[in-house]
């Protein structure tokens, strides 16, 4: 029997769950659940349905895991505290800072309904979070670094198309090769935030404005901007649509450690992702989760959980048996 | 209350564990248990105590965790089982072929005692076994490689110094740099056993032995080199000793695979581990996972357990709250 999963919030990592359930033998998707009016809803396969999410309650026992895919801002220290009330959840909350709230408020529900609150799952936090966790405690003398990119910042592509003038803009955050090659010689370098990330920005401004003031303005907008170096194009609209239109990511994580009863040996753990569709595969990070958060709560586990608190195995659609005699 | 820890077995993957428990501030050790007489063991510490692995038994109630460093091929199918009567253990078994029927021999008697005992950690199987059932269950749509090295293999290089007028020998395994951008490059290859690896053989020859004759013998040898592209190098006994008396090793584990409604985006995930010193680094390994067992029998937990069946918060001497705040 497969697990039932369904979707609350249809935007591109909607899209990718609804995808990456259809990747997997053993669950199927029930259906979506949106705050528009669902015959305007066009979904990625056209058998899959969609609800409005004031009828959920009804479908209540028919969802195994419900995937809830709204942003971290505003949409899931709402919804996920509200949705954990009454069914098994996952969502990739990634506000770092306010990990530790959205967990009490969600873990508090859901250990009221007896169900299963799997926050804060993607790649990172996630699986980068989960080489942290692993690195450090393999390696505890030593040092970790994480690096992002290159891939696309929303948030920041965001901040240049508020800015007067700017029609569209595209950012892309780079680590820098010099940075990334001193962490790689095992030398636990000290890294200012300039010396770890670039930012390059691919902007169309509108006919006639002033391109040195937008530049000026990306260049020094503090917090987004002023502390790395940040390279401005401007391109036009058709470019930054031809070349510029996917949402690809990535990044990596990179523990140096020692050993030894001097000290003397070096170890370099690192781990990468080079990812085509952040979407899609965040969105592929929250279909095995559910698998797990599924699969534990069938054996009676329930409350908040994150990816330190889920034992490998329950992600795998493999058998225990199977995965000893064929992966370990 | 630190977690007190014994070693079984003295070889370099117990002076590693050695050295690993005293970089951890949450254990101590409690002593070495060897089949030598005590007082011909030279500890890397001078304070570490040694006593005969046929007392082990009187300490009992001293030791929380009991870190077996003896060879997968003898010691360890008869020392996991007999020690999980009396302890929590764990263990580097790494004959993947085995694993499944040490895991039931040693499953039975850690049941009846009410004890962990966790098998086959390390790095492969360990960390490499983690990255491939990860990597798997987030890209169902893929494949996965693993290569080995550059690094020292010691069965390899023991079947060298059995041949008739090799002295010495140490043979380093080498993935082939091609077949590792044809992964990263996402094509998915085929790739034969000779197209992923090279294995460079340093050699010192007796005088007056026929050099040809063994480097014949060594490529043409079944099973360890026949199916390889191999290099044999003579050199001198010292130059032997000056320059390849590092127990270096490594390797990556790589993932491609694939996304989206027609399979349009690729997804390269990729973990290294470039390690100065094999033991020291599996040993570091082991007392994470001696951690992970000692936490997971106060909770009541017994049997046999692998890294699958560890959710990482276990591993950490950080409380969940604290990764939760500051890793995730």
């Amino acid at each position: 029997m497969s697990i039932k999963i369904a979707i609350a919030g249809y935007g591109n990592l909607g899209k990718g769950v609804e995808c990456a359930v259809k990747q997997n033998a053993d669950t199927e998707l029930f259906g979506i659940f949106t705050r528009r009016n669902p015959v305007d809803v066009k979904t990625v396969f056209p058998e899959s349905k969609v609800y409005k999410i004031d009828d959920i309650l009804n479908y209540k026992n028919d969802i195994d895991v419900l995937v809830i895919c709204g942003g971290s801002a505003t949409d899931l220290p709402v919804q996920t505290p509200e949705l954990a009330k009454n069914f098994n959840v996952v969502d990739s909350f990634d506000t770092h800072a306010n990990i530790p709230s959205h967990f009490a408020n969600v873990d508090a529900k859901a250990k009221e309904s007896g169900k299963i609150a799997m926050i804060s799952v993607g790649w990172d936090p996630g699986l980068f979070s989960l080489n942290r966790l692993y690195a450090e405690a393999v390696l505890p003398d030593g040092k970790d670094y994480t690096f992002w990119g290159k891939g696309v910042s929303q948030g920041h592509s965001d901040a240049i198309r508020r800015i007067d003038g700017v029609v569209d803009a595209r950012q892309y955050t780079i680590p820098v090769d010099e940075a990334l090659n001193a962490v790689r010689s095992g030398a636990n370098p000290e890294l200012s935030t300039r010396d770890k990330h670039i930012r390059e920005c691919f902007v169309v401004a509108a006919d006639g404005a002033n391109k040195a003031e937008i530049e000026d303005k990306i260049k020094t907008m503090p917090n987004y901007f002023a502390d790395y170096n940040t390279i401005v194009r401007f391109i036009s609209k058709e470019e930054l649509d031809r070349d510029h239109s996917g949402i690809p990511h990535g990044g990596f994580v990179i523990r140096c450690g020692k050993t030894g009863a001097n000290a003397q040996n070096t170890h370099i753990i690192e781990y990468s992702l080079k990812l085509d569709s952040n979407p899609e595969f965040t969105a592929s990070v929250l279909v095995a989760y559910a698998r797990a958060a599924y699969r534990m709560n069938l054996e009676g586990i329930s409350g908040c959980k994150t990816v330190y608190d889920v034992a490998p195995v329950y992600l795998s659609p493999k058998s225990p048996e199977e995965l000893r005699a064929h992966s370990l």
